[in-house]
């Protein structure tokens, strides 16, 4: 199988790490508009061979992983490319722009339209690890929209990887993962502002930083030229979240103002439930395809 | 030596197994109000005995590791009940109120104000870990308040432990570990608050939810009873860290309003400067002290 692989980042680095460690003949394509990805790409063995848009009529499945908004420039023109029997899979935080770009492409039914929901707050080809996607959710988009045959080659590889399948149209994927992801975003790069620019004199401080600190503010490590499209795209969604997220703040603010310590103990107490809801991401589950059809 | 902790959860259970494992001829006494924190605490070995306070007298070292609130009714306690060369430490996330309650105490040189930045979201004698203080930090305030010879025994034992230490005075502890520690949980709570609130009817929705929202609302499992005399007693802080937080979350929604994501993007790449602090955290120091003067 000739697997296309643009934009070798993370996201797309790893998906290549684990489509050859777990199927056999495969062999790894790599586009990046960054000569030095490309090369690093080949040294750490992620893609077999360097390669460019123009070649992409050889290919089986094409995997893109680049921002988001490039993602609605490229694609178009990625489907004009490919050949009939090719599946092309995008691995973007935002859905909705991104289908409606393409719905009246004469090769719609060729993309699936996929998100994996994995990653870490680093970036590159060099970020690439193996197994990033086991027992990992990957959230398809319009799966009605793309060709049987093709649905059933880009399902075989994602069980492959070991990843579990949700569906859900583009629009309610927009609105819930502007909560579960979004927002933690952006609240971890504002915490990492505020620490920051109260404490730019006081370099020691952050000795005093635990591990409570490294763990909440982990995100604000992450790429902005990644993030920047994603909060322009979602741009609705993402500031309905962040007026609730502000809103909740103010409203703990103003507890602690008004010295009702029971209350904020409430807060705390009802927010613990959280854990159950954590423990359940943690489960280790089995690979399983869940028809839940929100 | 007679060791007694008093409060065995997370933190005194930690600490009593730390110090077995570190010392030899170690006798850990257990204080709690739980009879069933007690009881735990023998069978998972925690403690040698259970005692109580009016045992006091015989303690070579008291550990106080019990919500914020109570330690300021118990520390005048436990210093009128110990002998004149037992060592009194605490480990409580707040210090000023604590420090200004026993000024004036006859036995004021038995007492040693302690933090150790260290700990998880759980609690409870079961969450007690060996190795929880290792390369961890412990803040220590107003040292010179402490006899020179119990300063020295202390020092040995966090030492013994593989803690380094960091002087400050209650005031800009107080203030600094704010905006490091307290404000981080808080943010954390109301993410989890938010996204709960919008997902209630939603219960699939968490599977959509990977590491990073794991990671960003990992603290909001903490325990109310531990945090809410926290936020109480360090109220003038917190709230400051709290304005300047909502602050700069209403600022980058503005810019989204405004659709200036030019300066979206520059305010999440200023703060990637996170990265080098988070690095420094994460180095596995060896244990030394550093006399920082603030």
């Amino acid at each position: 199988m000739k697997v296309f692989v643009i934009g070798l980042g993370l996201i797309g680095g790893s998906f290549a790490l684990d489509l050859k460690a777990s199927l056999k003949n495969v062999k790894i394509f790599g586009i990046d508009e960054r000569e030095d990805h490309l090369e690093q790409a080949l040294e750490l063995g992620l893609i077999d061979t360097k390669a460019e848009l123009n070649d992409l009529n050889i290919a089986d499945l094409v995997f893109l992983a680049i921002p988001v908004d490039v993602s609605l420039n490229v694609l178009p023109k990625i489907l004009d490319l490919v050949n009939d029997n090719c599946v092309v899979i995008d691995a973007g935080s935002t859905k909705e722009h991104l289908c409606k770009t393409v719905s009246s492409h004469s090769k719609r039914r060729n993309y699936l339209a996929g998100h994996p929901i994995a990653g870490t707050e680093f970036s590159g080809p060099k970020a690439a690890i193996h197994g990033l996607f086991r027992n990992k959710t990957n959230i398809i988009c319009e799966v009605e929209k793309t060709a049987f045959k093709l649905q059933e080659r880009a399902l075989e590889i994602f069980q492959a990887i070991g990843m579990r399948i949700r569906y859900m149209d583009p629009a309610s994927h927009d609105r819930h993962i502007a909560y579960v992801s979004h927002l933690s975003h952006i609240s971890s790069f504002m915490l990492g502002k505020t620490v920051l620019e109260k404490e730019k004199n006081e370099r020691d401080i952050f000795d005093l930083a635990g591990s409570g600190f490294a763990s909440t503010v982990r995100l604000a490590k992450s790429s902005p030229a990644m993030w920047t499209p994603i909060f322009n795209q979602n741009k609705k969604n993402v500031m309905e979240t962040l007026d609730e997220y502000i809103s909740n703040l103010k409203h703990f603010r103003r507890l602690m103002e008004e010295d009702n310590f029971e209350e904020v103990f409430s807060e705390m107490e009802r927010t613990n439930h959280i854990r159950e809801v954590l423990n359940g991401l943690n489960k280790n589950e089995e690979f399983k395809i869940v028809e839940n059809g929100k």
